[in-house]
């Protein structure tokens, strides 16, 4: 059973505010629970419809309804478990290889796609202007799909950062220089922007490369690609020359 | 002011089964919308809660207000119009250049970015086994952001239209040849596989090549990319040679 306050305690935990102030975030799904257990996450709660997870202790284990799942959970669809996990401390930026730099990124869903990409491409750290979606909201949790334990995301000034970094930036801008055709490096940072504006005007100030995505379809378009597939085709980009 | 029948009506477009059965579907938002009446589909009725949309018939047009809107809106989030379109008939399956197919893609996200992609790779065909999401379901023509007027997009048995095409077929797998070092040809079918079984053993059956984006980081993994971003890298390598 779940007492009423852990189920205020939960719930509140879909808002970065008490994220903060707990420093408690949900991941639901076995998948995922398994994949921040596995990496070290510290386990604070976990709620199951049924006996999962065995080499858990008893003594951190709630067995809950079905019903009882969907009042904490933070997804259309419920799992069968929901895990209330210790937010770890923010590890000091790796800066070898390659890098990447959301520039106000707002949507969960691509957060957590671009996420998932930075380990298929085995990019390690991921740097995130303030403005950017949290981390640990449960959507971004969900869509990385585990990978959340394997890339390193810091929230920083961006600017600042970035010239401090003293390392080539790549900015994807619709004028850019066509992608296909720039060398680019094994090292440095990658930056994409947000998904109705794009990049800001203080960051394109310190972009050293402008590049672009060409687009081959219907020219006077000016739609441009979603920001988590634009991502997708540079990181390719990027590794297929390594 | 709507009217109670036509909230059940427009309400009822979210289902497959009402939308065929009144060859109507519903668009939200004036750039969606916009995009639609350009590429001539044919505007049923328009629901909005300010003036909006000039160039239309008065006759057609309904002022509603923001509650009445959230009553008819498929969205969570509602926009300022919702507008009835008619289906129009399907088109001759175009069999020049590059083709896009998909196995059994449920997620209508994944759908409408894949043909936000055709359409920026300048792909004009996209044939889709009968279990995929349906074209016309109202998170599909969201996500589309208005591509679903330039791209053509056919329900087929995939298998069969695909042993008729005579082109080659190129599939994605886990354990296919490196798409960065496989030569690509400029015509072809580009098969993409469902969310979580990948291909079927029908169609890799059928399938003359077995393309893979290789992976960079942690090589023990399973975990494949999401559907949609593998589709933004695999038709980046196709087009980036052309």
């Amino acid at each position: 059973m779940v007492s009423k306050n852990q189920i205020k305690l939960i719930t509140s935990l879909v808002q970065k505010k008490y994220r903060k102030q707990h420093g408690l975030f949900i991941a639901e799904g076995v998948k995922v629970i398994n994949e921040l257990i596995k990496s070290n996450f510290e386990l604070e709660h976990l709620y199951i419809t049924k006996p999962l997870f065995f080499g858990v202790s008893e003594k951190i284990k709630t067995l809950v309804t079905d019903s009882e799942l969907k009042k904490i959970s933070a997804l259309t669809m419920s799992n069968d478990c929901l895990a209330v996990f210790k937010i770890p401390n923010e590890r000091k930026i790796k800066t070898d290889g390659l890098i990447v730099a959301l520039d106000d990124v707002r949507d969960p869903g691509n957060l957590g796609t671009i996420i998932r990409l930075c380990d298929w491409f085995g990019i390690e750290q991921l740097i995130c202007s303030e403005q950017t979606v949290d981390l640990y909201n449960p959507k971004v949790v969900q869509a990385t799909m585990g990978s959340i334990s394997r890339v390193n995301v810091s929230y920083v000034d961006l600017s600042d950062t970035l010239i401090n970094l003293e390392l080539p930036i790549f900015g994807t801008f619709m004028d850019g220089e066509n992608i296909y055709k720039t060398k680019l490096p094994s090292n440095g940072v990658i930056v994409l922007g947000n998904e109705a504006n794009g990049i800001s005007s203080e960051i394109e100030k310190i972009a050293t490369h402008k590049i672009a995505i060409p687009r081959f379809g219907n020219l006077q378009l000016t739609e441009s690609l979603n920001v988590a597939t634009a991502t997708a085709i540079v990181l390719s980009e990027f590794k297929r020359a390594t």
